[in-house]
């Protein structure tokens, strides 16, 4: 049995890597939520003054990772590798960033469980001695987002109540393997979980039992129950999934509490006509970013398991009949 | 300095990973091609009584995940992760693939890089003690991709002398930290270089700059030259880059002598139609799998390095202007 594992599905960091910076960058929407003040960064224009929004997309990843990068006092040559993913096709914003980055690249596809496969992996890579510094990333573009797989904005197509918008976003972390910061201590790689829903008007639902079955798993692994966390962070099921989270792990005998948040459910308020909320790559990783470990630096929140969730479809695989599978990355935080 | 590191980009399996089975499956057109002998499953319908293509390669590689598994006498439970990527979008066939299989999913984007980029990690997890057994695997398929990337196959576009082939098929491989097989030593994950050509017609020219980029890097890296392997075989440049990639190499002062094949350039015969050579996810691994690893256990040879290549526009970034980055990943594979 390899040594680094607990229970069935469970990595323990034995040299928990450390998270040296972080960095988060909202569009202007973002920017009037609820979570405005724990942002790095607000964008006036969502565009960045780009031609198009794939443009501004990159442009705003690209300046996330140097305001990174400058806030460690760290050079691009100090990074071993470059670990993001994107939900773009062939993940084009994180390949395009990595060109301009020039720093051995893995590229990683995990819909908007995005940010914790990124911080898995890159752990992974530290605690085993293969890198010193791993910088790992990820955004996600409202209007990049519905022009691929939905429609194009221009078209101003109604929005339903269980929709999600996808967060125009970037984030960005460095884990080292030494200096200071937010320990990594677990990771939980998730299944593919798929219950045969087929509305991708309501992907919270569709992605939420795979992040009840990582929950699970996690908690059975770890011989922890939610009592131990200070905090559990779903991705972006919004109000619709996390209502279908908290009834599927009460199934199976997990009462989370007042434990459970959702990052798709606190980056917008009811004002701002969401539907049911956020979602998209950025979403997980700006709230984890901005908002959780500002609280944990702050003593609010000590040890917090993040659950980012992923749904797994293209724009063809629903013209083709398919149901949506869904996974569920998590990590274990710790000041 | 992380100790499993030596040099700028290099990591040294202290444990090395063992591949113990692996399983090569192609469609008709590669099964007439010069390496028809050494592919575990040729398929006699590229459609396999699907409806549509990307059923059909979801199918593949699904049954060549089985019958990987039922070679080396394992049941899925004994995989704890699952690696995969592919070239549509949103990697559905890796994800759907990951739904039926059942084991915790890792998703990957390398492009044709992927099957490298794949063993790398896989075995970074398996030295590190964080996983006994991974699963490997990467699919691509003509019709999908044409139709993805190019055009629909009914439109009968012309071929250019300089366009690939996208192969069908599927190659899987399963590493584990135990049992007999080719043992994979090292792993350079490459940078992505972009050196500004835009020809989408041309992508092994596109792409061999960043082979070239790994190549040196890795001889620098692990202090070897040319001589120290019996094999270098890029993924898919087909035979504009294979050119390209012998002449960069020289101007680097690398000469490879007879040392050098390509995936892309082996598969088919010139009497095939199929431009300068294959291209696709499948192309790397099949032939890594059935041509390469066969005939190590042959005994023809000892040490090889492999550098799957990986083109990483999409379908928009061309009609965007953009020009098209590739990357190399390197691994090391010994009898």
């Amino acid at each position: 049995m390899a040594e680094n594992r607990v229970g069935q599905q469970t990595i323990v960091f034995r040299n928990p890597p450390r998270i040296i910076s972080s960095f988060a960058t909202v569009g202007p929407d973002e920017g009037k939520g609820p979570l405005a003040q724990y942002f790095n960064d607000i964008l006036e224009d969502p565009m960045l003054g780009q031609k198009t929004a794939e443009k501004a997309e990159l442009k705003m990843l690209e300046s996330t990772i140097e305001q990174t990068l400058a806030q460690a006092k760290l050079k691009k040559e100090e990074i071993h590798y470059y670990i993001s993913g994107d939900l773009l096709n062939q993940i084009i914003s994180s390949s395009f960033s990595a060109r301009t980055l020039g720093v051995p690249f893995i590229g990683i596809y995990g819909a908007c469980s995005s940010y914790a496969e990124g911080l898995g992996l890159g752990s992974v890579l530290i605690d085993g001695s293969y890198a010193d510094k791993v910088l790992v990333a990820t955004t996600s573009h409202y209007q990049t987002a519905e022009r691929q797989f939905r429609y194009p904005i221009e078209l101003n197509i109604q929005r339903k109540t269980s929709n999600q918008v996808t967060v125009t976003g970037a984030g960005v972390s460095i884990l080292a393997n030494a200096g200071d910061g937010i320990k990594v201590t677990h990771a939980t790689f998730g299944k593919v979980i798929d219950m045969g829903l087929k509305d991708v008007n309501d992907m919270g639902s569709a992605m939420a039992p795979a992040a009840v079955d990582t929950l699970v798993q996690h908690l059975q692994d770890t011989n922890r129950s939610v009592a131990d966390y200070d905090l559990i962070l779903t991705g972006d099921l919004a109000s619709q999934g996390k209502k279908m989270f908290g009834l599927l792990a009460k199934e199976k005998g997990i009462s989370l509490g007042n434990k459970h948040q959702d990052a798709g459910d606190l980056i917008f308020s009811p004002q701002q006509d969401v539907g049911a909320g956020a979602s998209g790559c950025a979403c997980a990783a700006v709230v984890t970013i901005g908002y959780v470990m500002k609280e944990m630096y702050q003593g609010r929140f000590r040890r917090v398991l993040l659950i980012a969730t992923g749904a797994l479809m293209n724009a063809l695989t629903f013209q083709q009949g398919e149901s949506i599978p869904g996974i569920g990355h998590a990590i274990v935080l710790e000041v």
